[in-house]
């Protein structure tokens, strides 16, 4: 029996598409919970998105979206007792409220509220200079100070606020497309920008960026979650591999 | 000594502004933990915020915002020991983590993430209605249909998820200033609107809202927390009392 104390014993449907940086953060959520839910791909292109899916399960229509708990029911008739989630960080919240024996909420409610507020300061600084290079094509000299600044926001060592936490699950997917992304210059800025953007933060003054960037590569909650086909959810109209 | 497991013990200084609704939902959280910090008010008029507060508290410059531990210090020079935080939200989290006996997280994760998802689904149709018709001046036509946007994502009966959480501290500020704002006329909408607008509320089809306006009004922690001095900190240029 399904209960709140048990509530593994809950069924968990992620409704996900391949490419969302946003699935990304839960997928690594879960996969640090050591969940392994049912999954459903949302076709996000233009005219495939069902109908079902904003009408059923997430009015927003966006996806990373959950079902949780409710009558055994296929995903696209989810159990009107089933709870409806969605938004990223409401749903690592929710993994990290279900399972806290996962590394997502520190223990110390210092580091939990630091990780917070890195979540928050950091959001529009990383989204803003990732739009700007790999959507609007533009320079890395106008990308480097807002990574600058990201780095500003790190603790001096080890993960983002020092140990693990939900604040590297939410920006590891950015960061990680920032690099591997670049790597393959992928994106609408001019040809060999990408490797310029590689060279720059190998430079001493990215030094604690790229220490971070290694840490979260070599977690391996990001690693088993990350696909080597570098697109985004909304594909820069730019190269492609 | 201040201990993590005695976080009561540590100093806790609360930097806050007294028509601020942002530092409003975190005087009704402490209140809803039984808690007293020191307070420190910092003035927002343009040129009279002190510069210290930006260089030693948040770097936004913005209240509400906490020191919390470090050795005892005055309020301007805070220990660079003491955890520095900022942005309403992670601050009241804080304090539901410090204290999980004061009804801000509800115990039920499931509820906890529909507290959550109420947050963040219900931020931009409140702000938007409230800066349209306080601070645009528009007509209650194009005011309506936002509030009745929120009063859609309220639980049938009771609080905003049903039981008290902190979903309902962070709402609370923005909607008592619109029931006791169109009282008393506050606001750039021509004369005569607010009282059009509360009258419009008082129709069936917003009883839901109304009978949620009535339960924060009755909260003790929301009445502790409200001056009956009916301006924002970005005070409408129109009516003051
Ligand atoms: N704030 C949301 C953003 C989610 C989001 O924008 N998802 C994109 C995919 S990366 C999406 O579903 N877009 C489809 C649409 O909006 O129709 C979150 O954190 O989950
Ligand atoms: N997102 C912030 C917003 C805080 C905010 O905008 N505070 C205003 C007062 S209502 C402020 O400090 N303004 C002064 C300034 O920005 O200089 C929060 O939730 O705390």
């Amino acid at each position: 029996m399904p209960s709140l104390t048990m509530p593994q014993h809950k069924q968990l449907t992620f409704y996900t598409s391949p490419y969302s940086p946003y699935c990304h953060r839960v997928h690594i959520a879960l996969e640090e919970a050591k969940v392994e839910p049912s999954l459903v791909e949302i076709d996000l292109r233009p005219g495939c998105k069902p109908a079902w899916f904003t009408n059923k399960v997430n009015p927003m229509g966006t996806v990373p979206a959950f079902t949780y708990g409710g009558a055994p029911a296929p995903p696209d008739q989810p159990s009107p007792a089933a709870l409806k989630l969605a938004e990223s960080i409401v749903l690592i919240e929710f993994i990290a409220d279900l399972h806290p024996e996962a590394a997502l909420h520190p223990k110390d409610p210092e580091l939990l509220a630091r990780a917070r507020l890195f979540i928050t300061l950091s959001h529009d600084t990383l989204h803003d200079a990732f739009r700007g290079f790999f959507f609007r094509g533009e320079r890395i000299e106008s990308i480097l100070p807002s990574l600058e600044a990201f780095q500003a926001l790190l603790a001096p060592s080890g993960y983002a606020v020092g140990p693990w936490s939900m604040a590297d699950v939410v920006v590891a997917p950015m960061i990680v497309r920032f690099m591997r992304l670049a790597g393959y210059e992928i994106g609408k800025y001019p040809m060999g920008e990408g490797k310029r953007l590689l060279k720059a933060l190998g430079e001493p003054k990215f030094a604690r960026f790229m220490q971070y960037y290694q840490s979260l590569w070599d977690r391996p909650s990001v690693k088993a979650t990350w696909d080597e086909v570098p697109v985004s959810c909304d594909s820069p109209e730019g190269r492609l591999i």
